[in-house]
């Protein structure tokens, strides 16, 4: 593991409206809305990412709007910036880890890859490796 | 706000074993323990603080083993250090925004400071003043 670097990215919080919590952890408790991405349009959720500080040095609170499409219960989750996905992936994949999403190649986007696991206790973990690595 | 300082502490995520979830997070994620508090035998819960670097600094995972005496259903949360929570506290409360426990000046432990207060969704938010500081 000595090779492969990791930060905590986001934490994930479920909200019911991006603005309404913006409006709270910016007006109350010193946030910054760092990124916006409005994507109902593409068929996507409307994401905000606010915190203390520049997304590529400083974890955020991703604020995902609504459930979309779907029906099962929303949770939050971690996500970890990772140097070298696809090691890490053969690495978990040898120790019988469960995967929520076998790692993808994103056509677009930031990351090179993404791949979402479960823990232990079921919560699911995001591992995302970043195009310009993980302080990007 | 300008003169109060805040900055992201922990993830909290619930677990059924401290030990089984720090063998996961090291052993596959490149995580260390920080820091430990088996406090069982003091009417409390295991709790393991991992994580990518020194918690003065970097923001770790809290992950409490067990759901104790409680009954209900346990959630994650996320914990934010503030440098002024007293003044903080009268801002929240003259924004009527609802608090899931007042604020208490511990006997012990590291906090001058505590409070968990509730955003527009229903997420608790940890607030605490550090004894050192926001990055102690």
């Amino acid at each position: 593991m000595s090779d492969i670097e990791f930060r905590f990215r986001h934490t994930m919080m479920p909200v019911a409206s991006i603005d309404r919590s913006a409006e709270f952890y910016t007006g109350l408790l010193g946030m910054q809305v760092v990124r916006l991405r409005r994507e109902p349009e593409r068929g996507g959720r409307n994401i905000a990412y606010i915190g203390y500080g520049d997304e590529g040095t400083h974890p955020v609170l991703e604020l995902i709007e609504g459930t979309g499409n779907h029906e099962e219960t929303w949770s939050g989750h971690i996500a970890i910036a990772v140097s070298d996905l696809p090691t890490l992936v053969e690495k978990l994949k040898a120790a019988n880890v469960e995967f929520a999403k076998p790692m993808t190649k994103p056509e677009t986007g930031t990351n090179t890859y993404l791949a979402i696991i479960v823990d232990p206790d079921g919560n699911q973990v995001e591992l995302n490796q970043r195009k310009g690595g993980i302080y990007s």
